[in-house]
């Protein structure tokens, strides 16, 4: 299940970074500012997003064939920047591309938030299909035997990030309502964001828990572990950007997860 | 673009129902309660929701894709019991299949909003890619050139129809925000529902509006359209399930829209 080490001959390529939509987007940000002088190419499954509410058997084939394309363009590394896909995807992946440094968003995650927490006591938000296959109840569990995991969903915080509405009365009281009852002194010290989307919507998060949970992004975990594994890449600092739908709503939705727009957009087939 | 009149002869199969996923199943009580003795197949393409945020060469493409199945399992009528899928893919439903009786569901919406509103000013809320098609505008500006349209696209309520979170402060603050600026005396006097998902808040919605809204729901209508377009249709009462995906999720979901248990999902793969 370890990844093979990048051979500088495998180098060559951009890193190849996908997810369901542009919430990977966040992972990307994140990868940028860890290896600023790689080239990226960045895929969104857009046509087909969310993975969240999928079943595990539609989720692997979809991420077989968005990964395919992207080793047909010559890739050098691949960042599954979408939780449910690691969750369902990454050992399939791992396994049809032996050669390639393949990374997931749930063991870095899962590595941070043990690090972080003191009590061991620890919360997880994350779509439908990620809390519902245990992932990161299990790889905290087997880092800390002795954790308590309060792992929840949070299917609206997806929808709120796609529609832009990351600030206010309004997404604050739908974290809330997430974060109800884990903000006491029996609930978790920290919290696991395990969906990309999430962290467009750190600032209502943060708000809410005021204080009372350290708050662990996977997206910046990930790029941490990539960054290190891949050690020094060089490049020209390029990003492409190809999307299975909708090149408009792309450019117009990528600064929420990206921090920056998005101008080309390549559309492409799966 | 008028529709075929149903012969007896084509009248034999059940009526199709579809959708991009379980908010049709909206649309599908509605047909029960006008047909009560008619047989119905519902098709859901969960492995591709939701419509709503997508292109209209995607949703089209899917739409017939859907269509086609159902024409396959011998379907005498076709109703499209998603906005999204209405807007960008009636014409070219009818066009491939021109014997059959199909029927969308803005029509049916924008007669009866123009219908009870008083003042002409008229309330939509839909998803993303329904508001931006200008459809619900266009359809009511030709019954009503004097109307006013207040269009707003409301995806986060697609995503609490689906958390099964339809009731309480966080619902009523969603659907409170959208109606912003409705609810005074230069607002609407009535609100149609333009997406299917929607009068699964229908409660949320009443509360908030506080009686100052007629709201008009386009599952009812369509209903009502297809009813008395299609008369007297017999049958043994019966309604067969498919989905693209996750049948487990679609029978726990339907009962939010559907007002009863689904124990029998059967999976197709389009």
């Amino acid at each position: 299940m370890s990844n093979p080490v990048l051979t500088p001959a495998a180098a060559s390529g951009p890193i190849g970074v996908f997810d369901s939509g542009m919430g990977g987007l966040t992972v990307l940000r994140a990868l940028r500012r860890q290896l600023p002088n790689a080239d990226f190419l960045y895929l969104g499954d857009t046509a087909r997003l969310p993975y969240g509410t999928k079943s595990p058997a539609t989720v692997q084939s979809y991420a077989l064939q968005t990964a395919s394309l992207l080793v047909e363009r010559g890739v050098c590394a691949l960042v599954i920047a979408c939780n449910t896909a690691s969750v369902f995807a990454l050992d399939a992946l791992r396994m049809r591309f032996p050669e390639l440094p393949i990374f997931g968003v749930i063991e870095p995650g899962a590595d941070a938030v043990c690090e972080v927490s003191r009590s061991g006591r620890i919360g997880v938000l994350a779509t439908e299909s990620t809390i519902a296959s245990n992932a990161y109840q299990r790889a905290i569990l087997a880092r800390r035997a002795q954790a308590k995991v309060f792992a929840r969903p949070a299917p609206v915080l997806v929808a709120l990030a796609e529609a832009t509405w990351t600030n206010g009365d309004v997404p604050e009281s739908v974290v809330r309502a997430y974060l109800d009852g884990w903000l006491g002194k029996d609930g978790p010290d920290s919290l696991l964001l395990g969906c990309t989307h999430f962290p467009a919507l750190i600032e209502a998060i943060r708000k809410v828990a005021d204080g009372r949970l350290k708050i662990v992004d996977s997206a910046e975990t990930t790029a941490r572990v990539v960054a290190q594994a891949l050690g020094e890449v060089a490049g020209s600092r390029a990003a492409g950007y190809l999307a299975t739908d909708s090149a408009e709503r792309f450019s117009r939705l990528a600064p929420v997860f990206l921090g920056e727009c998005v101008e080309v957009v390549e559309m492409v087939d799966l």
